[in-house]
């Protein structure tokens, strides 16, 4: 009779979890949709801070709730899971896809090669607290300073880059050329707010409800905070943005599919992992510094140095997609047990 | 007297295992040749099929008979040995005796960078497993389920790249055109295959008498267990083929040789390291797992970070042929004191 | 009294480690132009080799002194220090600047990559000794023979080297085509050997007051012996070639620019490093060793790799001059608490 009542009880949490997952990545959508016909109103340069700000937006909430509620170890998996989870398993299935289609593929590797030596950067400041903390070195006793001021360095470095990123993301080119080919539907200003309003709202309270279900889910499927954080976070929270990547490769558009693909790994790294940190000073709870897992740190060194040797001679074909899956595949594996 | 007695048993040692090498090269240029013949027959799909499966028969037949007798150190350090003595020491020689004869030396460096992206991927299943064990990570007490969940992936992935590596393998377009200036030899098919089968028994029982005589030669040189893996068994184990490479490089195929050479460390990797993985579970003996020692998978990682860096551009001179020389002392020395 | 006394007292020893820092720029100056004036008399080859020897005269007193003075931890952070403060801080000024200026830079490849292969080398001699020490390998009982070893092998390296940068070494046209703009100004030979030789052993004697200042500073400025050594002795130390490369690069010179740079970083690995090891063990006091602090090795070999990424595809714009100044600062940052 308990017995049942807690199988019960443990299947409804993963379909709560299940539920919050797909209201949290509709919303993902709404948001960056009336980004869009927000822009529509407000000339390129504009629109582009609004996307960078609330393109990422659910993702921040998500792990904000997170820390609040004291799920450290999730949230530190699931920000780094999910720049593996884009540039090995995204960029794989990009690949792979692509090059099975269209055989050899080739693309302009210099936006690629410009964020991959700006991913180096970033992962270098990840790098080091993990490093000097795990060596205790005299910088471990400030764990936090440090933290506080990296962030604040790789902000900076964000902000820098904006004007390069804006002008050569070829996703709004992409979508323009879409739009052009779909139907032409924008929107009257007041719906474009509203929309927008609206979906970034629903998207704090589920963003608060996805943060609810994750726990008992994790517990009910036996699967460890890391790997939960890894997989499961990651994938759930990064799926529409993941979708349109492969897409784009597979309608033989490699140069913007690495590009989309390679940024959202950037921004992440760039951006949100430094807002979170200075947000987890701010708002209470468990306090975010960048001395994170050291074997997650180093599966995202290995990760980057990977896409850039992949990435560099602006060609690629399936077999490389194959090997970035095998390595994601063997990078999850590791995580698996809690 | 005994001191006499012991030191002719000493020097008998050494003889044992000098004789035990040649006649394993030997076997191994039969092996090799008996495939090529057999091939004649077969066709070039079945055929690379073949090579890749006979090709390192002797290695891995060494491998587990070691395993069986204990020689864990040995066969670990013998196997990243075999790597980095083709990445660094057999690369290098070859650039350097290319570079001397022809200066600049020009490749096509598209399968290169292939292989080094297939490096990255092989290296980093090795890197992960070992940093989960040195860090007590929850998957450090799974190490062996780890071990043969990474080592199934990376045998899918070394399938996956097979029709890969056949359509693009150079040494066998090379080895036809050698033909059609030496004399066409082919051998009937029952030659053929006699002389396969009977190498390949062959390797099977010199390797058994090799690995006997590996463990006093290595007493009676007082040098360590790694150190006689790295150097010892890896320069003998892999003779027959460094020769060719270096050959290539000589005779300014340099396109051929980094292929050549590059392939064959990938092979070991993709292959050979984790077919003896799930071998060591069936036959008994030590388990091999790919928790290896850390300093030897570091040693790899910078080797296969340098590579990727050198054969990157598609251009070399002697002087990067130099640097891998130095490189692969400055490890070995690091192994020398047991 | 007493306070206003120790107050003097630290003011004074600062003023006297800046005093000291500029004669030694000065006298570097000298160094190198009175090299130059010789090498009028010499051809290019000796003035070459003798350029290689004397240019790094000042540094390899200042540490030779450091050394004996008991310093070590200064030395190891300033010898690493200025691989960074070249390779990140000056590098990244250097494209910033020429990036605000020019747009983007466009160089020949072929040389920085030369040096990025050959800096991974010098990198790994450094890292396995390191690795060896801190994995307690059986090695790590024979650091000092161990040191010895790579040494040699480095400095071997570096003299394979000679005729390569000697024949490439873009400074050097530079200096020539700056020359037949500027007045000529030879010397005769009897002032060019004089100036040499009094600005050299001037050298060894500020040398020795720079090193007697640092202590004291250190104790004053309440920085850690890292920080001092990785930031002030390192710009200090190199500040008369950093400026030069920052200039040529303002002047669109970026190849000329990124090779001077990077083969200052070079020259430090490959010969100043190595020679103080040999040098310490025949002066007395500290012994150096290539067992460096883990810490400052991570961050050399993260930035060498940046700086292989970032060089390789021979285009760069202001941005990644952005992210490798940021660099240099987190890597400074982790090192300011003592």
């Amino acid at each position: 009779m308990t017995a049942a009542a807690a199988k019960f009880a443990g299947a409804n949490a993963v379909v709560q979890f299940i539920a919050a997952a797909a209201a949290l990545s509709l919303l993902a959508v709404n948001v960056s949709r009336g980004t869009e016909q927000v822009g529509e109103y407000l000339g390129p340069g504009p629109t582009g801070v609004l996307q960078a700000a609330l393109g990422n937006l659910p993702e921040v909430l998500v792990c904000a709730f997170a820390l609040r509620a004291g799920l450290l170890q999730v949230v530190q998996a699931a920000l780094i899971g999910s720049i593996l989870a884009n540039s090995l398993l995204v960029l794989g299935i990009a690949i792979l896809v692509g090059g099975i289609k269209h055989g050899h593929l080739h693309f302009d590797a210099r936006s690629p090669r410009m964020i991959a030596s700006l991913m180096m950067l970033a992962v270098t400041a990840l790098v080091i607290p993990t490093l000097a903390a795990e060596l205790h070195t005299p910088a471990s006793e400030h764990e936090e300073a440090l933290g506080i001021a990296c962030a604040i360095l790789l902000l900076i470095v964000f902000v820098a880059s904006l004007p390069f990123s804006l002008s050569s993301d070829p996703s709004r080119t992409v979508r323009h050329a879409e739009k052009a080919v779909v139907v032409e539907d924008g929107w009257p200003l007041w719906l474009a707010i509203t929309v927008l309003v609206a979906s970034s709202l629903g998207a704090a309270v589920v963003s608060e409800w996805f943060v609810a279900a994750l726990e008992p889910a994790i517990e009910t499927l036996h699967i460890s905070q890391a790997f939960a954080g890894i997989v499961v976070v990651a994938i759930a929270g990064n799926a529409v943005e993941n979708v349109a990547g492969i897409r784009l490769a597979a309608k033989n558009r490699p140069d913007y599919a690495m590009s989309v693909i390679l940024n959202s790994s950037l921004v992440i790294a760039l951006c949100v992992v430094p807002v979170l940190v200075l947000l987890s000073f701010v708002l209470g709870g468990v306090v975010l510094t960048l001395v994170l897992p050291p074997l997650l740190i180093a599966a995202l060194l290995l990760t980057t140095l990977t896409t850039a040797i992949i990435v560099n001679d602006g060609e690629t074909i399936w077999l490389e997609g194959v090997a970035l899956i095998g390595l994601y595949c063997i990078i999850a594996a590791a995580f698996w047990w809690g």
